[in-house]
């Protein structure tokens, strides 16, 4: 069981941020959020999420190009932005990723598995985005991760070979509170949920 | 920032079971989980998440025809098995969910836009399928998350409208640790991150 306080830094509490505090962020607190994040669980261990943290000015010249108007400021100020990306061909890891079984990477390689393929990297790929998320609250990081940018021209700027392809952005820093919007609400337990 | 015993709950130590202990799960922990997990944060707070929490002997005997081999005995017997699914209409809750913006809909709705909104679902769908994971896992529950399992005909039992489509299944319960398979590697920092 998780403490109270921390229930209120990786949910309750927990806000989408959009200023920054002119406060950096190491490489090696990149390197903790990663290796907390690797350990969250994927359908055959796939581990299908590529990650770009993006943290120089070259860096972010480069994602400029791609950024949505309304996200361009907060992600050029934040200290880090991380490149939610997946790996068309994560497949070809399985034999060392899922050694129970060496027959894996049939699962999803070739043709006739390419949906199938693309919809395991894609929801894993997400599900690992989501672990980057938590793992950065954990460490006292804030985040705000957005889906308002052009993918394709991010892909072109920092995936040229096409094997990877991006999913979402996420600003990772010290949030400034007084940028926050207000809190929206959310769908009640009866609205999202039922029991059977 | 989150103390370290509580990391290895959340990551470190955190495992996929595949066996349970004899021991419930209420519905009030399961209350509990969604109560955290809705604060997980969804493009244009969108939470297009819907989950079907299966207790019963009869929900789960409707749940059988649609698992996979492997995935049977371990899933009929967890206490609950969660079903992940999405909203393909999640946009229809905007006006309420993104007061900031009452054109957000629009985004998303219309035969021009179906493509935006069945990637959008199924992306923020997956992120707060895995703020599930983590949120059971908080409160001293163990996962045991699917893709193993025939989803149309996941849908046709519990979804016949067409209206949520299933994305995976999440068993929850305490597990047997006596069950678990190793541990499998992960990838590197080197291997899944680059620096920019």
């Amino acid at each position: 069981m998780i403490d109270d306080r921390s229930l209120d830094t990786l949910f309750r509490n927990a806000r989408t941020h959009n200023g920054w505090q002119p406060r950096p962020v190491s490489d090696d607190q990149l390197r903790a959020i990663y290796d907390l994040m690797k350990w969250g669980p994927t359908s055959a261990n796939s581990s299908p999420a590529r990650i770009v943290f993006v943290r120089t000015r070259e860096g972010k010249e480069r994602l400029r190009p791609a950024l949505s108007a309304g996200n361009t400021e907060k992600t050029m100020s934040a200290p880090v932005t991380a490149i939610v990306a997946y790996d068309t061909r994560f497949y070809e890891h399985l034999p060392r990723l899922f050694p129970h079984n060496q027959a894996a990477p049939s699962w999803f390689s070739g043709p006739q598995n390419k949906a199938v393929a693309e919809t395991t990297a894609f929801r894993n790929g997400s599900l690992q985005g989501a672990y980057l998320i938590i793992a950065a609250r954990t460490l006292g990081l804030d985040v705000g991760a957005m889906s308002g940018f052009d993918n394709a021209k991010v892909d072109e700027a920092f995936f040229p070979d096409r094997r990877f392809r991006s999913n979402f952005l996420c600003n990772i820093g010290y949030g400034d509170p007084t940028k926050l919007f207000d809190r929206s609400p959310r769908l009640s337990f009866e609205e999202a949920c039922a029991l059977a």
